[in-house]
């Protein structure tokens, strides 16, 4: 359905090379200029004159852009010139290199744009949207129900048991207390601090004081907060290893932020410590206690060793917590911020209730040392609040009421019945195994055999799940490494959506597709 | 209370030098640094790391930086980088210009970190915010207690009518819907984009499609979506224009974002057309309708050649648009963006609810022709949506029931009444003046006189004020350029606030200060 399928799946064939040729053709008319009085480096002016491109869609996901031989000598400079901006591009997700093709627009680059993980809901949402907006004869039944995801579609949760007498009864309150909370406190709501240290405190073995909470509007406000303050008082553009594998729209909303991305190794353990460079890097993010999408948990030997090389680097490591409240096996381990000094730390954790509770709060919340605290805290101040004091106010009493951990604890033993009902369904699929995984709102379907095999099957099983519209992501995506890692193909699929017969109707389909690949 | 001001209350006299000289000393062992690998040029370095240096209170506001002699030699650079570095951050409010004590760090800066607007207001939530987190026994009641506003506060909405039938009506269907909410559509839930583009239709004479309409959390969280967009595509660092005088909180928030900051003059009409610059900025913000803080609206010949002169120096119009629709004399005028092409356009709008309902909702909207929302959608993407989906129901609902439009009705009313009541209380003070005003939510108190005396009336009614935690501003702190325009003194003070009685005992308190000074 998107456009840069036909694109893909004809990469090889007659219609590819077509196609490849003329948007060859159109890529070298593209208006990318260089301006020799800037001071800025001429990789830096080029790359960003190549994201601006793609971004008015100037040239599109699946296009050649130009070779890089043929663009030094239009714009006159060194062609390593090209090359380095091509490969910033490509490490930051805008372009790939493809075989036969040289290197195109990032196929995928349309999707990623919307969050990795909801993409392929926010794209439904997206497509009804403009053009719902002009049928006047739409009703706001009709926009919403276009809007319901897709029932495989990775990291929306289940939401049907967040409505109950507690949630209304916060809302109430916060809704009542518009004359009392007219302000917005810019660091957030005192009382919704102080619920947030408590929540870390019990559920993520973390004590630290409120006033080390900050409030955001979810992980990447968070974590763009954080650049900003890095980036614009250092005066220059940040450097931010991001795990490889890993969740692309994080690179997406660091690149974006300014920074830029350098692919670290990460295996099924989290990322690899043992080859961390030296003196490169401003900010690393990891998912320590759930790597996505692997779903490994960081060894202590590992967490040490990251400790170590950030405070002798000076690097910040960024936790992204994004989902290890939802551990259904075990006992989740506490984050990397408890092993770090509430001073003089190097580590921001940045959490979200996107998944604990609902997406629709557009919540979460950035813990960070005193130290790191003081850099961050003018920028908010001077960027104002994001997220409303009434969601703030409903948040912190549903949290007081102790609702999240009921809420919490009903939905782990559901994500576990889901995850049991993957493992059910695909039982006995030939080259097909459900990788372990402890919690979160997601499973890895990997392909055995032999990789290229492995990635013919991956591609064809995308297209079909695509074409039924389950929301089924390739597990290939997750990798910035053009080899990824030997033989690793498959699927990721979420295990949430409130539908339980939509959820087994998918499952099924999806058996019988992977039969069939 | 602030603590600047001991600093400036006594700039003049023995303590004063004492305390320049000792924290000259403090500032010569800053901690900054120049790196003479990096490709960035010396003054935009040398400026990042006196910024950090600022932030991190390394030194502290109303505290003297080295002097430029000093500090170029110390760094074994010319002192022109030095006087380049403080330049651009004066302009861009950190640093300030003093008579005999050489540069200072800005005596305000403590407080400008925070929406110049609430300012007041937002420090007292922060002064209690940190050690009333630490309090074991401080109840919630207590904290919020603490953050009421001061009376004359500019700025703070009256609120008192918001929560009603209609008002708990949207919110009740909100939290109840959260299970269709769960997605939160990047650039905004379609319903609310077409209440927003019919509220602007209605009340603001701007014709639009819903699809032009992007949701934000607020004025800042829109001109930082737009200034990265136009920035991080264009890849260097933005020239971005602002009336001088105007808001200081809207320098903060751009020069947050990497721009540099160029101040151009305005007066009692609006920006001064026929001073503007060629060939220099990137973007420009403005305030068409509502001058701030001076109250005057651009006339049509001023849009006219504004709009010519952004076309031809390829410019972004940014059109601060913070609450025009309270204007309570004659009609409001359309918006400039209601003048500018909706395809190719220069014009991008940036309204708020903050004052027309209140800042509680952190909500506003951003309205940009085709060609500049290419540029814009695909960052809000990347980064994600900041406005809840439950805020922007009930948003959506609060709007679709025509509440907002009979809310504003009765906030017209009772904001004239108050103004009102200022002309009342002040009349007859010897030599001031209440600067005509056509709406919104503050009114400007002009001394008139020699200009020498004005101002250290200015200064005196300040201080004076502060003791009485009133909340008032002086009208010079608007002002970037070091010589305000001649003979303009006075202070800026709020007409909102809830308590009736409260607002008539502040007023009587500052006519006795006037009196007095």
């Amino acid at each position: 359905m998107s456009a840069a399928q036909p694109e893909r799946a004809a990469a090889g064939g007659r219609e590819g090379l077509a196609a490849g040729r003329a948007a060859s053709r159109a890529a070298s008319a593209l208006p990318v200029q260089i301006d020799r009085t800037s001071s800025l480096p001429l990789p830096v002016q080029l790359a960003g004159a190549l994201r601006e491109a793609i971004d008015a869609s100037l040239v599109r996901p699946g296009e050649a852009v130009p070779a890089t031989r043929e663009l030094s000598r239009r714009l006159g400079v060194a062609r390593g010139v090209v090359v380095a901006a091509y490969e910033q591009l490509i490490a930051e997700g805008y372009l790939a290199a493809s075989q036969g093709r040289g290197t195109l627009v990032h196929p995928d680059l349309a999707r990623t744009h919307v969050e990795g993980e909801d993409r392929a809901v926010a794209e439904v949402v997206d497509a009804a949207g403009p053009s719902a907006l002009d049928a006047e004869t739409t009703t706001e039944q009709g926009l919403r129900g276009e809007a319901s995801p897709a029932p495989l579609a990775p990291g929306v949760p289940i939401t049907d048991g967040v409505v109950g007498s507690a949630w209304r009864a916060a809302w109430r309150m916060a809704a009542a207390d518009v004359a009392v909370a007219e302000v917005v406190a810019p660091l957030g709501d005192p009382v919704l601090r102080r619920e947030i240290s408590e929540h870390l405190r019990r559920m993520r073995g973390t004590s630290r004081a409120a006033s080390d909470v900050l409030v955001t509007a979810g992980t990447r406000d968070g974590l763009w907060l954080l650049l900003t303050a890095l980036g614009t008082t250092r005066g220059r553009n940040l450097v931010v290893g991001v795990e490889d594998p890993g969740l692309p729209s994080l690179r997406g909303a660091a690149s974006r932020a300014g920074a830029s991305i350098v692919a670290l190794p990460a295996d099924g353990e989290g990322l690899d410590t043992a080859r961390l460079p030296d003196g490169v890097l401003d900010a690393v993010i990891v998912t320590p206690s759930h790597q996505y999408p692997l779903g490994g948990s960081l060894p202590l030997a590992r967490r040490r060793a990251l400790l170590a090389w950030a405070r002798r680097n000076g690097v910040v490591i960024i936790e992204d917590d994004f989902d290890s409240e939802l551990r259904y096996t075990g006992t989740p381990l506490p984050t990397l911020a408890a092993l770090d000094d509430p001073d003089t730390g190097v580590v921001v954790l940045l959490g979200t209730f996107s998944r604990t509770i609902t997406p629709a709060l557009s919540a979460g919340y950035l813990l960070a040392p005193a130290g790191l605290r003081a850099r961050i805290e003018p920028v908010r101040r001077d960027l104002g609040a994001t997220v409303s004091s009434v969601v703030q106010s409903a948040l912190a009493g549903y949290l007081s009421s102790g609702a999240l951990r009921r809420h919490t604890a009903r939905m782990l033993r559901r994500y576990a019945a889901r995850r049991d009902l993957v493992s059910e369904r695909l039982a006995g699929a030939a080259s097909v195994r459900v990788r372990p995984m402890d919690g979160g709102l997601h499973a890895v379907i990997e392909f055995s055999g032999a990789a290229a095999s492995a990635r013919r099957r991956e591609a064809a099983a995308v297209a079909l799940t695509e074409a039924s519209g389950l929301g089924v992501q390739a597990l290939g995506r997750y990798w910035q490494r053009a080899d990824r890692d030997a033989g690793m193909a498959g699927l990721v699929i979420g295990v949430g959506g409130d539908d339980d017969a939509a959820f087994d109707a998918a499952l099924l389909r999806l058996r019988a597709i992977l039969d069939e690949v």
